[in-house]
């Protein structure tokens, strides 16, 4: 992204940028078919259950003046025009935390000013959205998102990590509260003398462990041993909201002896009452209220600004981290100026407006991520099964694949080179674990070449970025409000797992969280960390040096979350993250190497500034997409990105060891021969760490760091 | 075992054998220092448990005539004298569901007969149990035992599974009983109305679940990433006794809202009570018994006699099984003698007797082969560290290890040559494993050599075969008679879920369970058994013959399961698993092709006789040790037992490849070069695979047995 100040150019560029994919948009998502349900599935949940939970803390909050359908309606409305005319489709909007901590803080002023009171707070936070709307206009004209290439992985990860902490701090919380008498109810009722009170929070205790460790069980569904592979996918793509339904008919078990309100569930208004939409008709009661407010409102309304600027840029920013090697153009300018608008439709409205969520948009793309892997497999598994079917050799095999591949690869014009050097690394991987066996030319056979776990361990990551996914999450959100009735049904403690859920997916890939993982790791066990796939500073950067950045990121992240409890200077923690920018701009270099800094923290603008984005239209392979020859420009990007992913399996070929058919891959030693794969199979030379001491073409990888001198280790 | 009736002559060659072997029976168990503790507390738990339950269970159905202090006394007792004077050490003893359903029904019978009643049961059973020793010494001295030749795996197997199935079972009733009212309890207490019942039963699904979870993953803490090697030893080898603790914690923490019988705790009679020992002298009341219920007594006295003979010679065989490379020689007969005056003195002082139980016995197996795995591995690691700190080359290491490894060995005179193999073996694969990399000569560090993990892998299992842990571990049951108050705090959830525990681990390593497993895995996923150490069938015999013949045993099985639930004709199950003797010697060889049959179920009458055992004494290593050169003769016993083994981390170098240093062992077709390494560690040359179409040498394995033509794992 270019940083540029001047007014309106990063809009330009954004729209321009989008323009250029947009039908693709569309296209790429009808295409996928029903598949792109599991995703939406998925993220409908992640988006609705929060949604939900936050509309009831502000019913109770507000006195019942916002409930959880204004929370769902903001929430469906601006994720339907988001992902309509929105720039970057993979970020999801919805009403968050703070927002809900920032209109508590209003209502509670406004009732006690005889002049605003009850009744003028919807048209005063109009005021609000109004001014709030103004200055979100303003940040995107100058081009404000600019900074964002400043805010680098150590100020995101520490606020995917805050946002993780507070949710499982909702998590606790809820189920503590499960223990005591709710405010608002009445003591008197059954379900509230002590023995019941004990027997609700045990049983919530029961169903919200249920929920989370089935839950994280079967997101991991394609892995099991057991079952069809149908049934398997199935339940890794529906297994989350799956896991909901079937706790909550757990939850129904023990009806006969029980009284009604155990196990508490969700409390909310019906959507069909009378009156439940007064708020809707806000905007003719905006004149109302004295000009004092509305010039005050000036003030919590930079707040939000600040607030909305922040939380929408990183969440789109993390939805797009490198590691998930996004082939269309990001568009955080425009995106800023669209969440002005919706911001102010929200409060003309009287509603609460939303901003992109944390961790649902960097979820989201996770889930797209999958989905594409799945499509690209499904494809080459076929087409290996049909090669495999008519004899033909490796080498045969292999060209089928490349083509099938070359097929369902988005054309894009510069990138035909890219694709071949990609599919040159598959080509030489596979050949090379033929060789070595013997079977370079007799006809294949599964016993040679097991499709399913090659090709799984070939494809690198790729997202299937579209708008269907969000539309159709953003509609299903909608249609939350019609489902009420039955989302009434839902236990609260299956809510405070699932808020756990949420809390423990959002860690992995989160670079700040594996370093804390390994600052406890044993210094004996930490091989296992570079048996598997895992950032190059795991292997660059000395152990203490990591340590060191760690723990100054940890003790920052929990001055962070403490300042959340400090009740209104709480909302302003983003500007603490946001402090981290000068602090890991001028501050760390002082006290770590530049290049120990690079590879723990690459920051944008000191490595080499992404290349425009170029589209042509999608599924027809073109017959011309060859002949033009400037490869390398791409190349060259490609090489510089540091795509590192996590979470594959097991390692296998590198290819860093000199010649690789006279020396056996003996996994005895895993950390001797160790290096990423994951580059080589997109082509990347690692030329940053080939100046600094990496000696490819040894097949030794320094280990120093990892500690353990002979004696040190004894332990 | 030789397979002898004639009278005498099993228990004299038991006898034999094991005086040869018994004080380095003591002095072993001394010599492992104060780690034997870990072994000890872990099967103290195991059989101290499950004794108190079957107390418990034992005083509501005998009115409280006999309570867990007697089931505790006749443990401990029964446990002490077959430690010190029994033939096999590796065999717990324990009072066992049978014994108790046996009890209650002789204590229903006698209650109603007006000449016995409740005051003369004990002495009635005094005399049941007389007749019972009879029957036991003329088994013992018959050499009944021998026919244990023909239990097999098939068998052993069975029984073992039906026991994890009848401790799960016990587990599922209790936790479904918390919900309900106690019978003999007052219903008119506050913690019986629905609500507190209901609190109750959810509470102790907390409870026994949280149990259950975190012993299960306390016992595989070795592997863990996190914190340091002693403390994940620490949690690996006391973690299960550590989480009954703390659960016991657990359960105490809602005291103040909660009224004092929630959650149910154990109920136990005060061992310091007047009263508590009437029973004891209960041996001048046996000549007031009528004539006829003396004679009488013969008939349930038959019935006892047949389940104790069954069970104390299985619990005695699988804790003996091949799989665990057992040094020192078994002692059926000796045992079953030892029983019947063991049955004898139970029967005398009134209380019910002890028999050999299961899973605890072979659970006291793998214990201990842990144990010694640790002390191997420790000298080991020792060793290899001050080689590596005098710049050794690896060639030196090596000769280093090898003389350590010697050391530590039990210098059985015959084995001498057998260990030189295995370190043969070990030696060839770490050299490959380095030369690979380029390292031989020069000095070893440890990115070349972890250690640890490389001596992990080598080294084979063997067992701590000794007296010390069980006479420990009986001392201690018997300390818990005194510990009673200490015990009532323990609830009976906690109870609950450590059944379901032990249900757990008795799982792993039984053959049969591994078999039902595959035949729910997905054929496309078949090829993760093959990487993972699994047992001979899996590679030899077709997929078609594993699932008829698991699906037989399955079936078998259940009927076995469906019988416990017939009132007193379920005491007789042990019949129905006798009958398997038959049917597998007749009827399953008209099914099944012998070399199949052999691999699924290795009878040892099929294959060749156990050499008995010499010993020389410990610790000494015996300078004259390798001149005797009959070697070889062990070497061929040692190859014909199948030594199989699991849960050994992932698969390393095979040597069945021709030249490893050619051919780099990728990873990615891992079931194309596959073989078991196991035997080759302990210079098994597997004679009987190579006749039958495996082809080492060629590094491949006929795979077709998994199924999966191209077309048909299409799914």
């Amino acid at each position: 992204m270019e940083e540029t100040f001047v007014p309106f150019r990063g809009i330009k560029n954004d729209l321009k940028g989008r323009l250029m994919c947009y039908k693709q948009d569309w296209t790429g998502g009808f295409r996928a078919g029903f598949r792109i349900l599991a995703p939406t599935t998925y993220i409908f949940f992640a988006s609705a259950i929060p949604v939900i939970s936050f509309g009831e803390q502000l019913e109770r909050n507000t006195e019942g003046v916002l409930t959880a359908v204004q929370t769902l309606a903001s929430t469906a409305l601006c994720g339907i025009i988001h992902s309509i005319i929105g720039g970057q489709p993979l970020l999801i909007l919805g009403v968050a935390e703070p927002t809900v901590i920032m209109y508590t803080f209003l209502f509670n002023f406004a009732k006690e000013r005889p002049d605003l009171g009850r009744n003028l707070f919807l048209a005063w936070s109009g005021w609000i959205c109004v001014w709030t709307a103004l200055l979100l206009f303003l940040l995107a004209i100058l081009g404000a998102c600019s900074i964002i290439n400043r805010f680098t992985r150590v100020a995101g990860e520490l606020f995917g990590l805050l946002i993780a902490m507070l949710f499982m701090q909702q998590a606790i919380k809820g189920l503590v509260e499960e223990f005591r008498i709710p405010k608002r109810e009445n003591t008197n009722l059954t379900e509230f003398i002590p023995s019941w009170r004990f027997a609700n929070g045990m049983f919530a205790l029961v169903l919200s462990f249920g929920l989370l460790i089935t839950a994280l069980r079967s997101r991991k569904a394609r892995s099991w041993r057991y079952g069809s592979g149908w049934l398997r996918s199935l339940i890794a793509d529906y297994g989350v909201p799956l896991m909901v339904l079937v706790w909550t008919a757990v939850s129904y078990i023990p009806t006969s002896s029980v009284p009604k309100g155990i196990p508490r569930r969700l409390f909310s208004p019906n959507p069909w009452s009378p009156g439940a939409y007064d708020n809707w008709t806000v905007i003719k009661d905006m004149l109302d209220v004295p000009v004092l407010y509305i010039i005050g409102a000036f003030i919590p309304a930079t707040m939000i600004a600040v607030l909305y600027y922040f939380d929408h840029s990183v969440a789109s920013q993390l939805a797009q981290q490198k590691e998930f090697n996004l082939r269309k153009p990001s568009s955080y300018h425009y995106d800023l100026l669209l969440l002005g608008f919706l911001t102010l439709l929200c409060g003309l409205i009287g509603i609460p407006p939303a901003n992109g969520v944390i961790p649902q948009s960097p979820m989201h793309t996770k889930s797209l991520a999958t989905l594409k892997h799945q499509l690209l497999r499904n494809r080459l598994v076929a087409t290996a099964r049909k090669s495999m079917r008519k004899n033909a050799s490796l080498g045969q095999l292999y060209g089928n694949m490349q083509e099938a591949y070359r097929q369902m690869q988005t054309p894009l014009i510069y990138q035909e080179h890219s694709t071949r050097q990609e599919l040159k690394e598959l080509k030489e991987s596979t050949i090379h674990a033929a060789t070595s066996m013997g079977h370079m030319d007799a006809p294949v056979d599964e016993t040679v070449f097991d499709i399913e776990k090659e090709i799984d361990d070939l494809l690198p990551v790729e997202v299937k970025e579209q708008r269907v996914s969000n539309l159709l999450q953003a509609i299903m959100v909608g249609g939350c409000v019609a489902a009420m009735p039955f989302l009434k049904k839902i236990p609260t403690s299956v809510l405070w797992g699932y808020f756990a859920f949420m809390a423990i997916e959002s860690l992995p890939g989160n670079q700040f969280w594996e370093r804390i993982l390994l600052l406890f790791t044993a210094p004996s066990r930490r091989y296992k960390v570079l048996e598997e796939y895992h950032a190059t500073f795991v292997e660059t950067v000395p152990f203490k040096t990591i340590a060191t950045f760690t723990i100054f990121q940890t003790t920052y992240l929990l001055i962070c979350f403490g300042l959340t409890w400090v009740p209104i200077a709480g909302l302003m923690f983003p500007l603490m993250i946001m402090l981290l920018v000068p602090v890991r701009q001028y501050f760390l270099p002082k006290f770590f190497k530049g290049a120990h800094l690079q590879d723990l923290d690459a920051a944008e603008y000191e490595e080499a500034p992404a290349l425009p984005f170029n589209l042509a239209t999608e599924g027809e392979l073109g017959a011309g997409a060859s002949h033009i020859d400037e490869g390398e420009i791409l190349d060259e990007v490609i090489t510089r990105s540091r795509g590192e992913f996590r979470h594959v399996s097991s390692p296998k070929v590198t290819s860093s060891t000199p010649t690789p058919e006279n020396g056996p891959k003996s996994l005895q030693s895993p950390n001797s021969t160790y290096s990423p794969r994951v580059g080589e199979l997109r082509g990347e030379q690692s030329p940053r760490s080939s100046g600094r001491g990496h000696s490819p073409g040894t097949g030794e990888v320094r280990l120093s760091n990892l500690g353990k001198s002979p004696n040190t280790s004894s332990k």
